[in-house]
């Protein structure tokens, strides 16, 4: 186990979020890489489609975490403003890329024979001195800013995109878990749950209730990016349960 | 329309949402409720079972919103910390609340035929001074403290008590919302759709691209408190389209 956590946020952008005409996708995926990455998700923010909303959550969670992941808002459109509210709350301005509008070319002419029209165009302003992420699937790249990480809200982009920048990041020792499935209620292990989450402090230990066949059930989930003291914290609720229920 | 919006955040509470264990599945049952009720839904923040984050999140959202909505974190077991972390944001202890207890015996009888286990009578234990929140269908509580309104992370059980609350809460115009489905792409409409934003400002107008039958295509979404407005917009969205594509 490392000394030095690494932490990170996401910051969902997007009205259609927030009125629950979508259901967000992304965030799970998200959390799931950077678990495996050993990269701690600490927050998740989900903001509307306006300027004052996106710089003041970029820059409060820029300065909290060592990464922080934003998705939405940097199609075409006119509600797509997460690039200019980005360039704002770094003091920077947004410039023609060309190497973004290069590659929009490429995948203009390869997909449909076209050009990149006008409008698609805004795509490739992009602020001063940022690094480009790359997209595999509709050519639109994104970027990274400080330790912002700026994607699109389209799941499958999405998930390319960040699969292109997840090596790069600064990886921890993977978040392990071990869950164990008990046909009680959660009320009825509790003591057992708080004495081991006592003895090893530097596992998680989640109880979360659920039904099954009609009758309580408890999923119980140990965490940790330490596997030596997880799988030791296990063994010892395995025990414990064993000889109490 | 009303000149005072009324505004909400919901807080979801929960390490399972942030390792990606769990898919959240009660912002969006919110968010569409609070729709309905004419209610702003203006942030949604996910935040780990750590008193510090509870209390600091709690704090920043209930004075900038005149409703806050927190899921999960209530059961009995040592992980559920969500009432003692709200008690402590608003300076306030716990103490057993009698009525909860005569509730959650009742409960107890009427489904299993036992007594509240001790453990059990945790859940029992809420902020001096709160109001409680039915739960018709496990017995224990939720509550209203200052505009907090804490609810349970099982979502059968949270839409259930969400919805004992809601006719409780002042409402404002319905936000309602049209959509234009078009077998297009969304550059091809950006201008037209920023001409209509720009007349109608009252009026929030997303573009939301996804492929259907592999080509591009687009919901355009207007939506508005204000209803008058919206059917304005949504008719000269329409002529605009109908003329130039």
């Amino acid at each position: 186990m490392t000394n030095q956590t690494i932490t990170a946020a996401i910051i969902v952008i997007g009205n259609e979020i927030l009125s629950g005409r979508t259901q967000d996708q992304n965030v799970q995926y998200i959390a799931l890489r950077l678990g495996e990455a050993g990269i701690i998700l600490n927050e998740v923010r989900v903001v509307p489609d306006l300027y004052r909303s996106i710089i003041k959550t970029v820059k409060e969670l820029s300065v909290s975490h060592d990464y922080v992941f934003t998705t939405g808002g940097i199609g075409p459109t006119h509600d797509d403003i997460t690039t200019s509210a980005i360039a704002q709350a770094f003091n920077t301005e947004l410039e023609l890329n060309t190497t973004a509008l290069n590659v929009m070319l490429e995948f203009a002419y390869k997909m449909h024979k076209t050009e990149v029209s006008e409008t698609n165009k805004k795509m490739a302003y992009i602020p001063k001195g940022t690094t480009l992420i790359d997209n595999p699937i509709s050519g639109a790249p994104g970027f990274i800013i400080h330790n912002v990480y700026v994607l699109p809200g389209i799941p499958d982009i999405m998930q390319a995109m960040f699969n292109n920048i997840l090596p790069r990041l600064k990886h921890g020792p993977r978040i392990k878990s071990l869950t164990i499935e008990l046909n009680i209620g959660e009320s009825i292990v509790a003591d057992l749950l708080e004495a081991t989450q006592n003895e090893y402090p530097t596992v998680s230990i989640g109880s979360y209730p659920f039904i099954k066949e009609q009758k309580y059930a408890t999923s119980v989930v140990l965490t940790s990016p330490d596997h030596s003291a997880l799988d030791l914290a296990h063994k010892k609720l395995q025990k414990l349960l064993e000889s109490h229920i």
